[in-house]
Order: structure tokens, then sequence, then C-alpha cells
């Protein structure tokens, strides 16, 4: 895949099996099968290829991509409009506010009321622990049930723009970040990843940049190293998941409460704030119950035990402990600069200084990776369909 | 229109006169022609099913279909960009705010400035009785001089998307539900739909739905019977136009104050709340007068009337009087139901469950029916248009 | 240019050199030369006239047109939508919010994050004096930087949609629509323009339209008078390019405090209000020191320095001391007039209405114009592109 070459790549595609991704949802990485990563990777390069060659990807003609954020988002948004419009999908947002009120019937009768001509529903829901992928299956059964129905003519596949338990979007993106930067998945094989909690003045970013980070990378070979302070566990499901993903990958995960520890030696290191998962779930339970008063409480003791860790940070000292002193500092981004963006943070700004650009190209990917999961739902000859549009070679810009 | 079939529905479009609709406006359904009805359903049912057969609706290379929404709106928002996006216009929305200031100079310029390029105008204005249509027409009006005079290229249409009189969308998309529902408009001749008021724990609902329903199901030989308690009258001109309707179409247009007698013997039901006509002019001569302590008064007037009237409901045992107990129950939506949506409201849960996915279907045709509105606006020979797409069939997604 | 002919303007075209538009930002007139801004004049009018004659000018098969809007708008926000949709990108919208606060490494950040599929960043930001352009380079730099880095496939083009010192797509409107009603450009040589200041309610009116006015007219030898009372000077450097302009273009550049003066014998007028350049530049600085006391003062204080001017309002009386007592009036919308919008605003009713007509084509321009724009900076060739595109004669509307 290191080769952007377009034949090479489409031959790479073929060969791959991603029957069952037609007509489905993108949710969890790890519901996706070796053969549907690698196959999305595959045509995000694709897509990419062919939009630098100025070549078009619109295989919609019309449609609607909807988006539901029920969470603020600039990066995501632009992510999601991006590939929907790289594809030839109209965006339309659904505006349903905050509240984590929506359920049941209200759920199932406005996924039917939005999707009439929708192709495709991407959701961003990682306010509450417990709520926004479930929300989204709900999401998807609905229409599914609309479809079998006769309600919709179609069915619209959903994407996740980020849940409590996943972002793969982001993680994919960040993985094909790590493919192009190192040359090819292959050479991932042994590779140290630090993924580690870093201290930061807020103190309630979501757990699902760490869990999609450490349930995808495992499944490559790497040694993938999940640090953090005690209390910033991450949900007990998901380190089963990158547990078992690593068996199967044949690297492994490993669990240690020292930022040192994680990042002595590694050739990846990935340093961000989240909450803890307990705390989170208290969260939830709080404003189930209406209780502002017992959450102002807690958010009091989340930010006091934030505070304890406040040498959780990425420091020139510790990537000198980094293979060769050289490991390839990763971000979601925006990331929590010191003496930038905040008196101390995740990182010091020399470190971020030098990791700009490959940050910002590991960014760039999400678009892509976003289409991608799209073209693979939509298309049922991924491969075909892309082989035609770089033989047709039809220009994206006229003149 | 029953049978789906392109070509015979594309032979009965061209048999009908529908010269007028081009260039023109959808503003009530009572100042269309009984053909210009017709091809509206024909249009809608053919787009739906070459959007069914994966046929390409796009007739706009480019264009612009401007949203003006002066009340929160999901449904009708998204059945308007659907409507747009399935012709291949790009939603741009105006949003002026809530306010019923807009007037004369500033609603004459403001057309002109929004218009430069816009193919089509979608308005839902249904706060204020006497204001939303007007300010339809006014728009209208600046629109037809701002093109005459040289300003604008073109004159774009405006669709009716909700006013104080009438909702057309709404009520075209119930009645191709109906036909559907029936197998042929023909087979609603005759048969009995109660259109009656029912309680809701909100008082001030528009008029609309129920003025649109008796001004155009009595153009179809239905029996159309209102029921209301009294207080809740419609506008009176409403009235008229279903009573001169009725006459002319072979059916009848009856007004009770009793629910029970309408929905005695009913082969449909249409059980819904709305304001009273003489209370909403009371309202808005109280906002015309900045006169907030009369509004909060008559709020309260209002809830305290409406509280009398709880027994005005859907219950089982009222659907079993009608027609074989299986009478059609049909709703806008969101309706307010019974232990679910409130404590009390217009309809019993397991009634409304028993009709979910009907009334899905019925919403499921509002953004074809828009799509025909514009469709037959903009073409000047729109059977002959659809001919040459449909034996074009260029595929709406590629691969 | 006056005579609409797409074969004598495709060859005019020809001649001129806007080889330096390509791939470049659009910010100031006044760093354009005069090839390219007739550049933009005849594409404009090219764009226009396709429209007239219903020929697609969509030459983007797909991608967006970003825009962020630092205020309110309407007229600007649809006239870029509507030049974005006319060539075929689709526009997403980044808000940003009000604040001055964004700077540096977080300009740079977003820039790159809502980019990766950008071909076109339309910016309004003339809040702040000495921080709208500012933020425009900013922009442009850090985009400019992302493409050389390999982070962005293309370079997006920034259109200046008004900023603190030039409201280039007004003034390029305003221009054109001078050449349409004088026949040619070259009847424009010794016609007086009067850009005078006029009272309005309010004191904090941009700068920016004067400027962009003497800025630009003084290039086509136009005789410019810029009236205002003292105090209400517009930024120096500005004074400075209409001197230089004048001098180059064969017209002059003249200021005066009389309003009298300024209208006597024009040929042209153009009263609007704006605020003090001293007086703006102050308030940033008391914005910047979040002295929120001091910005009250201040505004108290303009507004009684404003309401000292009310008799600097164009009148019937005015408008016949003018060139045959038939200059035409202008104004860039809204605008304060008498008795209607305010109890004593910039304009009598009676003129204003005189010139509805003339000020709605003035504005109509304006879409025509951004997307010359974007053309010139997007297309390699801009007349044969042009040329092939009115001889492939693509329907814009099917059927």
């Amino acid at each position: 895949m290191a080769t952007k070459n377009i034949e090479s790549m489409i031959k790479a595609l073929s060969a791959l099996d991603c029957t069952d991704m037609y007509q489905n949802d993108f949710l969890l990485t790890w519901d996706k099968k070796a053969d549907e990563i690698g196959a999305t990777f595959v045509v995000a390069e694709l897509l990419r290829a062919l939009r630098e060659k100025g070549i078009s990807s619109r295989v919609f003609d019309s449609g609607l991509g909807i988006s539901i954020f029920r969470d603020q988002s600039t990066r995501t948004r632009f992510s999601y409009a991006s590939a929907c419009n790289l594809l030839g999908l109209a965006v339309q947002d659904f505006d349903e506010g905050k509240s984590q009120v929506a359920h049941g019937e209200t759920v199932r009768e406005t996924a039917n009321m939005i999707s009439f001509m929708a192709d495709v529903i991407g959701i961003r829901d990682d306010m509450y622990i417990g709520k926004g992928n479930a929300y989204m299956r709900e999401v998807s059964q609905a229409v599914a049930e609309g479809y079998r129905d006769g309600v919709l003519e179609q069915r619209p596949t959903l994407v996740n723009l980020q849940c409590d338990i996943d972002h793969p979007t982001q993680s994919m993106a960040d993985m094909l970040h790590l493919i192009n930067q190192f040359g090819g998945v292959e050479n991932l094989k042994g590779k140290k990843i630090a993924m580690s909690w870093a201290y930061s003045p807020s103190y309630g970013k979501p757990l699902s940049v760490p869990q999609g980070v450490v349930g995808l990378m495992t499944r490559f070979g790497m040694d993938v190293t999940l640090a953090h302070p005690e209390g910033y566990e991450i949900m007990p499901e998901v380190e089963e998941v990158a547990k078992a993903n690593a068996k199967v990958g044949g690297g492994s995960f490993t669990r240690t409460n020292s930022m040192q520890d994680a990042f002595e030696g590694a050739h990846i290191v990935y340093p961000k704030s989240w909450a803890s998962f307990s705390a989170m779930e208290k969260r939830t339970d709080l404003y189930g119950a209406d209780d502002f008063d017992g959450i102002d409480a807690l958010e009091k003791e989340l930010l006091a035990q934030n505070a304890e860790h406040k040498d959780w940070t990425c420091t020139e000292d510790l990537m000198k402990t980094t293979d060769q002193g050289k490991a390839l500092y990763m971000h979601c981004l925006p990331a929590d600069i010191t003496g930038v963006s905040c008196a101390e943070g995740e990182v010091e700004a020399s470190v971020f200084d030098r990791y700009r650009v490959p940050q910002y190209k590991e960014a760039s990917f999400k678009p892509y990776v976003i289409a991608a999961m799209i073209f693979l739902a939509k298309m049922q000859h991924p491969a075909e369909t892309l082989e035609q549009m770089a033989e047709n070679g039809m220009p994206r810009v006229f003149g």
C-alpha cells in the first residue's frame, strides 16, 4: 500500500473480501474483519490518489449525507462534509440538540423522517457513556426496518463519527498515517506504540480516542502500551478487545501506570488527556437523575484528581527516551500545548511544533477514510467501480 | 395511478393541462385546477418510481433552492432538502428569525437579494393568522417584479411549506398516501374521512393541517366530516372552499361538534389538535400591539378551555365504531400519544402503534410532492422531460 | 464590455494578462493590475451572459467553497453561495464565532483542518480595524504552507468578502454596475462620483465600503470626491492609494468636508454612513484590553458626535444640485431611509424609491463578481475554458 500506484492498489482491493460491508454500517473497528479494515485503507488511498490526479470520484449524481452532531465539532464536521462532497452527496445537518433524552419512539420516528432520501447518516454522539453507540444502533435498526417496511427506498448507511466506545474515523486515519509514515503496514510489526494519558486542564475528554487506538492498533502486530494514572481506566470490554486482537495479530497489549515505561523505546507516542471511565459512568447516571448538584460536586472532584497528574506531560526529556529519541508524536488535535493553549498541558510546545506537519497529515487522512467507509457500504463492486473511475479519468475540474 | 408503470403514468400526465403551473407558485391547493392537482400527484409518483429504479431525476445541473423557515422544523426542512437534492438544487437557508416584523420595503429588498440565483423559494410561515400567506404573496410579487425589471435573470418559484391558511405539501402527501392505500383515486369516491380535533396538552397548533385537508379532500368525491368542540372553528373562508369543492367533486362536507359522529362508519380518521381560529386572531392582534400580558392571559385561558376537552382522543373504542372497525388512521406527525409523549393526548398508544408504518409511508410522499411542485413550475414540457429521463435511464449512483 | 456579445468578450479577455491571478487570492483591488481588474469584469459579464442564455458554468464537478463569516450577513452570504453554486462548488460554513481571539497557532491549525478539500475560502471579517485583512493573510499563508508541505492536495484560493480595509466584491460590483449604466468603462472618464458620508442612527458601520470605492473608482479616470464631516477620516494609507491611482488613471481624488460640494455637478452619488477610523482604532484597542467600560463610554461619545451631523443626508434638494439633477444614486444596501427604516437617515425616501431598481441591479452583479474572482484563480486558461463552455452550450436546466 506504500506505493500509490493506482493499478496495484485496485488489484490489492480485488483480493480482499469486503462483501459484508455492502449496505452495512461502520460503527466499531473491531466489528470489521481484517480484510474489511484493509479494504477501507486501500479505498481511502485510492480516493486520495484519484483526487491528487484531478480525477473525479463523484459516484453519486445526487443524494444526501445526513449529519447528526450531538456535540460541537469543526474538524469532524468538515471531514464528513468533504467526504460526502468527494462522492457527490450534499450534506444536510440534523440538529437534535445536546440533550440525551431522545429515545425509543422518537428515535425511530425521527430516523425515518430524515432518511427518505438519505444515502448516509454520520453520527457523532460521544457525550455520555453507554449512550452514543446505543443511539447509533437504535437509528440503524430504525432505518433498516423503514427500508424493510417500504417506507424508505433504500437503507442508509451509518458511519460512527465518534461515540462513547470507539472513534473509528480517527483511529483509521491515525493508522493510515502510520502506514504512510513507516512505508507500509508490514513495517509496523513489532513497533511499540505508547497510547498515554496526559494532563489537560479540562478533565472530561472522551475515551473514544484511546479506546479506538488500542482496539485497532493491536491488530497489526504492534506492541501497544496503554499508560494512565490509576483511576483513568478505559472501558474493560475494550481492553478485552485489545488483548484478543493482540493475540490474533501477533503483537502485544500492555497496561502500565507509568508514562516513562510507556515511552521507553517507543516508536510512536500518542499522549492525550481523557476522562476516567468510572467517573463518566457516574456523570451519565447523575445526568439521568437530573442531579445537577451531584454533577457539580463530581466535576470539582475530577478536576482535583486531574491536577495531581500534571507531571503526565510529553516533554523533550521524555521524547529522548523513545526509540533513537525520535518516536513519531501523534495527536487527534486540538492538543493542549503547555504555554500556548494553556499554562500546563499535554505536550511541550517544542515537541508539538516539531511534529506539526506530520500531525496535519495525520488529520488529512480522515476525509478519505470516511469516504472509503461510505464507498464500501454503497458500492456493490468497489474494485470494479474504482477501476472504471480511474479508466474514465473524468476531471474533477473542467478547463 | 395505482399502477406504478412509468409509461402509463407519463401518458396520463400528457393528458392533463398543467400549462399554468409553469413559472408559477404553489401556494394553496384550491388555487389549482383539478388537472394541476392530478399532474402533481402523477409527477410525484413518477419521480418516486424513477428513484426506486435508481434513475437520476437531476434536471438541474446547478441552481439554488432557498428555504425560509420562520418556525422550527425538522420534517419539512428535510423533505424540502430532499426534494431539492433529487432535482439537483443546492439548499441555502435564509434565517430571518421568528419576528413578524418584516414587511413592505424589507420584504421586497430581501426577496431580491436572496434570489439572484434562486430557482425555488420554499417558505414556512404558519405562526400568525393573516400573516403567513400574505408574506408569501409579498415575496412572490417582489421576485416577479425583480424579474420583470431585469434584476433577476429568472423568476424563482414559491412553494408554500405551510402557512396560516393551507399546508399544501402535507395535504397533497396525505392524499397521495390515500390514493396508494385505497388503490387509486377512483376508489376514494364516497369514502368517509373524519378530520377531527383531538386533545393535546399544547393549545396553539396551526390550523393549516385541518384546513388543508378539508380544502383538498373534498375535491375527490369523499364525504369529509370536520369535527371539533365549539370554539375550535377553522377559518370561515376555508369552510366555504370545502363546501364549494364538495359540490363540484360530488362528495360532501359536514361539520359536527361530536367526535363520535365523525368517526361513526369512517373509512379514514385524522384526529389532531389545533388552535381555535378566533383565539389565534386575538393572539396575532396582541402580538401586533406588543401586549405580552394580554398574550399571557390569553394563553392561560386557552389552556383552560383546552383542558375541558380531554375526552376528544382517538381510543380503541372509538376506532371500533369506524367502518369495519378498521379505518385508516392518519397523522401529520409528530403525534401526542397518551402515555408516551404526554399523559393525555391525541391518540391511544396501541392505535398509534398499529398504524406506525402507514404513517411513515404517509410522510414519505412529502419529498416527492414538493419535488413535483418544483418540477411542474420549472419544466415547460414536464411529460416530455420525464419521458426523456426515463429513456436515458441515467443511474443516480455510479458503479 | 457594454456589448454582451460572448465572442467579443472572450476575445477581450484573451488580450488581458491575468496569469498572476491563477492560484492566487483576491484580497485588495489595489493589489491587482489593471488587466486583472478588467479580466474580473469581463469574466463576470461572461458568466452572467452564459447564465442568461441558460448555459451551465459548472466547472467543478465536486468541490467545496468554505465560508467564514465573523459577522452576521445575509446578502454577502447569499452572493457567495450563489457564486459557488454557479461554478459547481458546495458551500460549507465555518462558524468561528465573533471573537477576535483566534490567532497564530489556532489560525494555522484551523485553516488546514477545514481545507482538506477546499477549493475556495471566502472570509468576511470587518469588525476590527487592523484585524480582518491581517487574519485573511494569516489564513492564506497557512494554507499555502499546508499545500507546500503536502498536507493539502491543492492551495485553496481566498476571496475577501469584506475586511477592515477593503470590500472588493462590493466595489467591483458597484463598478460593473456603473460600466453597465454608462454604457462602457470609457464613458466613465471625467465623470464625477461623490462618495459621501451620510448620517445614520448607528455609528459603527465599516469603513471598507468608502475605502473600497475610492481605492477602486480612482483607477478609471473618474473625478472621485470623498466627503465627510471632520473626524470621519478613512484610513490614511487608503487615501494614499486613491491619490496614486488617480494620478495613474488620469482622474482626480479630492477630499472635502462638505456634502454640498461633493454633490455639486456629480454624475454619481454614494451617500453612506461609516465610523471614523480613529474611533474604530480606539475601539479595537479597548476590546484588546477587555475594557468594556471604556467601550461603553466610547460608544456614547460616538453617538453624540454622530448626532451633530444629521444634516448629512441625501435629500431631493441635494440631488437637484447634481449633474442635470439626475446623478445616479448608489448604495451597498441596506440603506437607512428617513421615515422608513429610521426617523432620520442617510437618504430621503423619495430619492431611494426612484433608484430602487438600479440599486437592486447594482447588487445583482456581486454573485458574478465573486464567481469571476474564483474562476480566474482556479482556471489556468480562463478565456479558453469560457470559449469551450460557450461552445458546448451545456444547458443548466434539463428539459
